[in-house]
């Protein structure tokens, strides 16, 4: 469905203080959504800012992105566009000026958020990607900064600090490299500003997520070091070392090393020493070791409002199985056979729970790549197990963590041929991974090949097994041919290995009489 | 449009003498088709054939794998079946029979091809998939070899032996491995069938194309001993001196080691010998150097005539050209902008001609690459360039060399960042293919940053230089603000670095008084 013109095209604007965004997403309100386009402008609108309020040549700059802006929306037939302008314009003396003429010549009226509202956004944001139910936000932007604090999945209060990347730089940095009065000068802004904030205090159990260009950064330097194997940064994990280390790099190196840092936009070089600071700030004060980045944030926040505007509270109960779903129907997934492999490899799995061990956790990860096996297939018919795990690597699973992105892709990987490796991602697995990787994945497959004819042929599977045997009997209607044959050849092996025993399939139904 | 539920399903069967094979085609009639599921069994239909015909045995495993190949496309929902049957069911005693039984206990009505016919059908597939003007077609199967004679892009004339690779292999050869006196006899008998056909003689220079379970294995062998870097064998070459080498190692190797060797399927591993010793042969007869593969062989001919069937001969008239728009079809590209790129793009190159001096050839790869940039958009929008890459690579393009296949993935991945590089691809690569794959990238990306607000602003460029300048003038209703903008800062410089020029960009259309 999604790779058909259908649903809505939802364009939303985020005028920052160093950045202007804009986000095409392409939805079915309430089904699935995806990211169909992105523009991104340094605008800078902050600088040259004085108690006047913004310089001309800032709003000059950003009208000019901003007609740029609607062109393209008109161009992608945008059904909504939600435009909203944050910290610089709040702060500015000539804001609601700015406003009127950005309404006047370009017919666009921006929403002007307050801070709190900044932080409630980017918060909505990461509560539809992260399971978080109690907690931490922190969003470090070109402006401003926000904290936000999580209770049972919702927002609970949040404050902004003009304590953004580009904010902080133009106040206190004039030197390349950065000099230590000038760090230091940095560091007493942000104690004073925190210091403002009694909440923001120890909790070292408390889990923290971040956000934002400066974290967003800080989080591709240390994955770029750490030769890290998934392609998007759901999930990342930064921890206080990393960002000690990359500090200390950026305060060494001036300007020109900085830029062909690995991992660093260029155009946010000459910001992110400062970024990095309130990070380390925020992390030391709070006592909290590692954050956890999200790739969502304000923008997200407001086009989710609109996307879940019929729900009581615009936040996706359960976001990993959403996440897993949202993936499947962008890809027009087929249903009922799906379904089938699913209800069949959870079977399987809950059967022989005494013999796995396993709980929860691990049917959550088979379940989901039961969901999206097929996934490659998109791509060509041919090796779509070798694609299904790299569109899981590319799209990442909002809402896993990155050892559980890693399990699920792999498990597509193997759900139909070749030997359970886990090569390549073992920087993300643990110690028993391997074998979890075996065990699912012969689940899997055996449910794949069970299920080969498409038919739901077999209703269902009652395994017994003593030390040396493992006895399936498929339950069906009539002999299930295919299932048996496809899944003695294919599938058996595996389940043996997995297992250390001999498999025995058999079904109820007897064989028909032409089959001698 | 394809990667909906619209659409015909059409499963083709074709139970040879080694395999029985079905795949399923998920098509829009006369607008595009891609391969949705593939089944097959090593059913060895031809062994234990006597005077007498078919065995007991050997029927049985067939008539089980049919009645499975009929739940499936049940299964599938499958709107077509087109069966056929070939040489060991032709040359049976009791193929008639045999047949009947099949009628009577699946409701299966198998077609059974002449000898004639199943050359006509594998040439039919090849010239779907190669622009095969006039040469010959070989298809080595595992009952039958066909020799088919093109003229004009049409099927002429062919002729079946019965020299498939599984019945040369139960007649002569008895031991592992192989010994001198069966290999004489293999190729004794060969040399006898083939002085039947007079019209099989030397002609050096046509062009020979190759398909069939033998061959692709063999072509599948040689290119994991060169790492080829395309993952599909259309248009790949195999040389006499590679099928030497190849003939050599499965002489000399016992069959426990023949199993292992990479790019052979091990269910092929003992009756190879007897196809390779085929395809020399034929080359030697031939005096031909070279045989290019081909992935289309006899299900595809029947498919595709039922494709075509409204045609005046079911062929493609320029397949290289149907190629590139089935991929493109297949995922819903957005006509309107890719078309518009390609025009610009195409605009581009003819002007530059006495800069590059580069002619059609190299302006076909320009504009199939126009037509595919964005193909990758269905994999994510972030890095779509890299994904557009990866699915030409993966799906290939038919019609087009390995060469040009690898310069059009190459142009999409570097279609809107990187700098072009031939990383990866240099053993299918020519000398001055870098510089082109600078160039054309430089021409591509130009002309995707022009029309980067989709919405055709740029109707048209020209282009005037001198020794130092290369001047663009671009033609617009508008100031076309944005296209200027993304071309200045993402396009222009690799356009300078190609053409060794300082790129000056303007529009006729001045810009709107706010922009001042």
């Amino acid at each position: 469905m999604m790779l058909t013109n259908q649903g809505q095209r939802i364009a939303i604007i985020d005028l920052g203080s160093n950045t202007a965004r804009m986000v095409i997403m392409h939805a079915l309100p309430g089904f699935a959504y995806r990211l169909e386009d992105e523009i991104r402008e340094v605008v800078r609108l902050r600088e040259g800012m004085t108690e006047a309020g913004l310089s001309e040549e800032a709003m000059a700059r950003a009208l000019s992105t901003l007609r740029l802006f609607k062109r393209f929306c008109d161009s992608w037939h945008v059904d909504h566009i939600l435009p909203t302008a944050t910290s610089a314009v709040r702060e500015a003396a000539n804001g609601r000026y700015f406003l009127q003429q950005v309404k006047n010549e370009i017919g666009l009226s921006l929403r002007l958020l307050s801070g709190e509202e900044e932080a409630y956004y980017a918060t909505l944001g990461v509560l539809n990607e992260q399971p978080l139910a109690n907690g931490f936000v922190l969003d470090i932007g070109g402006g401003s900064a926000q904290v936000a604090e999580v209770e049972n999945h919702r927002f609970q209060r949040g404050h902004a600090f003009t304590l953004g990347a580009l904010a902080l730089t133009l106040r206190f940095i004039r030197h390349d490299p950065v000099t230590e009065a000038e760090v230091t000068a940095v560091q007493r802004e942000i104690t004073r500003q925190l210091d403002t904030i009694e909440w923001i205090k120890p909790q070292p159990k408390a889990l923290l997520v971040g956000l934002g260009g400066t974290i967003r950064n800080l989080a591709q330097i240390t994955a770029a070091r750490q030769a890290y194997p998934l392609n998007t940064l759901h999930g990342f994990r930064l921890s206080r070392s990393e960002v000690e280390k990359s500090v200390q790099l950026l305060r060494e190196r001036p300007l020109r090393e900085r830029q062909k840092l690995r991992g660093l936009s260029s155009d946010r070089s000459d910001i992110i020493l400062a970024g990095a600071l309130v990070l380390q700030a925020v992390m030391n004060r709070f006592q909290i070791e590692t954050i956890v980045t999200s790739r969502n944030g304000l923008r997200e926040g407001v086009f989710l409002e609109h996307f879940w505007h019929h729900l009581e509270y615009p936040v996706m109960a359960d976001v990993r199985r959403f996440s897993v779903l949202n993936l499947a129907r962008i890809y027009n997934y087929q249903k009922a056979h799906v379904n089938h492999v699913r209800y069949l490899a959870g079977r399987l799995f809950d059967q022989l729970a005494p013999l796995h061990k396993y709980g929860a956790a691990e049917r959550e990860l088979l379940d989901a790549a039961a969901l999206l096996h097929d996934l490659g297939t998109v791509i060509s018919y041919n090796d779509h197990h070798k694609h299904s795990q790299m569109l899981i690597i590319n799209s990442g699973l909002p809402g896993f963590t990155p050892r559980e992105q890693a399990l699920i892709a792999l498990l597509t990987r193997y759900h139909r041929k070749g030997t359970p490796s886990v090569a390549g991602f073992t920087s993300l697995l643990q110690r028993r991974d391997k074998e979890l990787l075996l065990r699912l994945a012969a689940l899997l497959r055996l449910a794949e090949f069970l299920e080969r004819g498409r038919t739901a042929a077999v209703d269902d599977i009652t395994a017994v097994w003593d030390k040396h045997t493992l006895r399936l009997t498929l339950i069906a209607d009539h002999y299930p041919a295919v299932e048996l044959w496809e899944a003695e050849r294919n599938a058996a092996d595996l389940v043996a290995q997995a297992f250390n025993r001999t498999v025995i399939l058999q079904s109820t139904a007897a064989p028909d009489s032409w089959l001698t």
